[in-house]
């Protein structure tokens, strides 16, 4: 009988060409998934994920979805499929979900979470896992900043070309800086961290990374808290300027 | 006129042949190092490292000298052999000593940290730079044997045959469990982190990783807090049994 399947997912993005089958060879969250549940069943499948990752992007809770006539338990599939699937993803959970279950259309909500590393140091740890600002961020601009998008506003001056969306209007629940005020990580190196999170209804094409690259700049002084507001009142990519690398990017949680 | 520099480097140790050159073609942080280093001045060097790290194994702080005839000032060689090595090679300081510096035989103590994950899910990240238990870990069971280890002791017990040292007593200044009391990291997935650090004026061949073995089996509770002393007065090293894998030991720290 076919079940369907919901699969919670984290992976490091730095070796992958995003979340998506790309044409060709290119390596994909989605593609190394599909081969190591074709190699775990013997099903051809086709996931479904709860949106696309960029290259690069990290995820500590993509979730994904699937049709799958196979009858191991589903308690025993994040152990058997790992087995199956390179150490840079990983299935941390699986539930068996009711037949109208979509990891796209049924999520209500997703958490993004950006690092920024300010340690003067260019540590790799740091490079691979967050965007290396290597100088103080005025923590307190970027939080005026950042609470301003809370609600539900328009969201175009953040939305890169090529997307399908049909409107730019999200709702954001939440929008905030967290930073290790506990000083030290116990990762060597990793220290200097500032973390921005943000929730919401939906995300258009980089809006994460647009919004980020506007923060960082307030941070660096190089643009005034109050010029969000004003840039997301403007309504034109063009004036978000330079969006922020992806490699600091993680797809924290899905919402159902 | 030639100049005795010292170089700090942090290194993600995943996709390195160890520190020393090894015949052949594998990539190893020495070779990668001299690369850079001769890209940048014309010279052909030979660098020397505070000791060597195995394969897998990651830094902080290691510590590398060479000589040179490069006039470039020495607050210029981070940036500038930066540019020339791979984003998982970084040199965080550099600065000129005196002639007679030697980067191994200067050095008076070494500080290495150990990091397990006891996270339920298998994160990526942890498993690329932690021991991923999965489960509990007795903290204070290890803690009680951890302790033992300080002062000056033959740890014979703790050394990997194929090593070349004269005498395998060493002189432990600290030797301590260090736990992420305040609960989350920042970096998503990166949570339950323990750390075990340990200083001494040298360290035996596998040293460290056969002390986390044992260590680890203690938190498990397949061994007493006791059983660590008892290994060490047998100076026998088929008593320490399998040492813990390589990804999860950092070089933290040289002592000159």
């Amino acid at each position: 009988m076919m079940r369907n399947l919901k699969l919670t997912v984290a992976y490091d993005g730095t070796a992958f060409w995003g979340f998506q089958v790309q044409p060709g060879e290119l390596p994909t969250i989605q593609g190394t998934l599909e081969t190591g549940i074709s190699d775990l069943t013997g099903e051809v499948v086709r996931i479904v994920g709860s949106g696309r990752t960029d290259a690069g992007v990290h995820a500590a809770g993509q979730v994904v979805s699937f049709m799958t006539n196979s009858t191991i338990p589903v308690e025993n599939w994040p152990r058997a499929l790992n087995t199956r699937l390179p150490i840079d993803i990983r299935v941390i959970a699986a539930e068996e979900v009711p037949p109208d279950f979509h990891a796209r259309f049924s999520a209500v909500a997703k958490t993004y979470r950006y690092l920024f590393s300010i340690s003067k140091e260019p540590n790799p740890v740091a490079l691979r896992y967050t965007w290396w600002v290597g100088r103080p961020l005025n923590l307190q601009a970027m939080q005026e900043a950042a609470t301003v998008l809370v609600g539900k506003h328009d969201f175009k001056s953040f939305q890169t070309a090529g997307s399908s969306a049909q409107t730019s209007v999200r709702k954001v629940t939440e929008s905030r800086l967290i930073s290790t005020l506990s000083g030290d990580s116990l990762v060597p190196g990793l220290t200097g961290l500032i973390a921005y999170e943000i929730t919401a209804d939906g995300f258009l094409y980089n809006m994460v990374r647009n919004i980020v690259g506007v923060l960082q700049r307030i941070g660096c002084g190089k643009l005034k808290p109050t010029d969000l507001a004003e840039i997301m009142a403007a309504r034109d990519r063009r004036r978000a300027g330079q969006l922020a690398p992806a490699q600091g990017l993680w797809l924290q949680q899905v919402w159902y």
